[in-house]
């Protein structure tokens, strides 16, 4: 049995939940939980935003721990090797994306809390090539953030080619902007952070910003007309896009992986005239994952964490829910 | 003095205009216009859509002709050599954009018709690297609409690597969608047209699209869900842009080279999920247009033209106005 910790309903304080997780497949294998960030993500889906939870439902996809069972055709992990798990516990390694590397888009994969049971747990199966080991060096406690939000910054900077010759901005000084502005200002790129909290000011120039402005101070936005080659929005507030969009160099790409709800309201000729682009991504692929963990560990990347015991996950919760946490909460046992 | 035809107010029917040009610049050239097609951005500059028109305007930026003067520095172009002319009449060549090639995203340019006296006339001069001569074998007739519609459509097949092995869309079949499915045949991309005109569908299918689907049927879209790699939007009419991010690939670009003023309101679920992107873009480079040119020889490529003699140019006008050219309209000497 899997002693785990469940939501019954939306918004639903979580109580201690046991499941059997049946026999362990050929290529599964099954995470003892050291630790699991909690990340916004797992609200929505104990909250039933997307509409498609069912209950109980057991949340948690930022679990760094140690293997504890092998399934039998695993041969690239081994018992109590340290290990993440993110986003996605498997894929159908068949489709066009798989076979290309791309297992993030594969449109069958596993995510790790819907229909499926997540790391709020002692323990969590997962596919054994959707599992990545996870470097010496990397403090585990705070590695679990990497795993979603992390992998979530990060991905855009391999999938576009972001260059290190780039000045680039980050949207949003919170849970993924901080990561951002980590993971971009040790690829190489000059950093702006834009925030309208003047508090975390200095703290984004600490964290690697050389410039910070106002995300909603248009005079600000005008000043800085033409100025990045790639601007990633970490937010899911609405703002002033075609504003955002003019402080794009031509050819530079506003790149959302913040989940804004209401429409972007873009303007045709804010693209067409400097043949600017729109985009979005979702977290990155096995591979990725492994790329940005040894570059995290290369240029000492920590995501900024608060500590929580498993015990205490409701008091955790509540802490994201908040929007106070500086800037990831990650639960330990 | 160059003979040309000029608007004297917005909508105004055009009449015959002279003006002096004055001395000829070092890095200029006059070409003797043969040809000049009729664009719809010359219709919106004669009417100051755009608002920036000073009276008397001569439009016309499709201009296929002669070299019959070279400023005292040209070296590459010769008197009686065969060249065309497009949407740009001179550069800065001094910003980062015209020293990577990327002329055509020079904040700095000359438009041929904003302030510039156009290919409405015998005469029109332009900075000697705005002009791109002809390859033997492309009929001078055709050729014009290749410098503004036909770059517009080529260019982003180059700038954005699209593959031969790609699945891609055109959205309208008119002066710009016409040359966007003959190109991308050639490219050796399956094609898909999507159009509203039942008369259109066939014209689509012989100029080398293998699908043709309705631009406006809901049904149709859905069913061609996560089909295509690449779709260029020619048109400026407002059409479900979500459900057209729908039918795109993971990784898949919805791009815009029709001057659509609606916003757009993308949802960014539709861009996220399979890491899809949105764009538009601006004509293209000289040296663009002059890979165009071989292509477009090598491939046959020309686009369908109804031809008026200059001295009928109102008529012409007209008949773009009117929406009913198949596809492009040429006056000729």
């Amino acid at each position: 049995m899997i002693k785990a910790y469940a939501a019954f309903e939306p918004r639903g304080l979580l109580q201690p939940f046991e499941y059997d997780p049946g026999e362990l497949k050929p290529h599964e294998v099954e995470i003892d939980v050291h630790y699991c960030g909690i990340c916004h993500s797992d609200l929505n889906v104990i909250d039933s935003d997307w509409g498609r939870t069912s209950y109980p439902v057991v949340a948690g996809h930022e679990v760094v721990g140690k293997i504890g069972r092998i399934g039998t055709k695993v041969r690239h992990l081994s018992i109590g090797q340290v290990v993440g798990l993110g986003w996605h516990a498997g894929y159908c390694n068949e489709c066009s994306f798989c076979l290309a590397g791309d297992h993030n888009l594969c449109s069958s994969s596993q995510a790790t809390i819907i229909g499926h049971h997540g790391g709020f747990a002692d323990k969590v199966r997962a596919a054994s090539n959707s599992v990545v080991p996870i470097p010496d060096g990397i403090e585990l406690e705070s590695a679990g953030p990497l795993f979603c939000g992390g992998i979530t910054v990060f991905n855009p900077l391999v999938q576009f080619g972001i260059k290190p010759t780039d000045k680039v901005a980050v949207i949003g000084i919170g849970g993924l902007g901080h990561m951002a502005v980590n993971f971009l200002d040790a690829w190489g790129c000059e950093v702006t952070a834009f925030t309208s909290s003047e508090s975390k000011k200095n703290e984004a120039l600490s964290l690697g910003a050389r410039h910070v402005l106002d995300s909603r101070n248009p005079d600000e936005l005008k000043a800085a007309a033409g100025r990045f080659d790639f601007i990633i929005s970490t937010v899911n507030v609405k703002l002033d896009w075609n504003l955002y969009l003019g402080t794009l160099s031509p050819r530079g790409r506003l790149h959302f992986v913040g989940a804004t709800l209401e429409p972007l309201d873009i303007s045709v000729f804010s693209l067409i005239g400097g043949q600017r682009s729109v985009s979005g991504s979702p977290v990155g692929s096995p591979a990725t994952i492994s790329r940005m963990l040894d570059f995290a560990n290369r240029h000492r990347i920590r995501p900024q964490i608060e500590k929580f015991s498993f015990a205490d996950i409701n008091q955790a919760i509540a802490r994201v829910r908040s929007g106070q946490a500086r800037y990831r909460v990650v639960l330990c046992r």
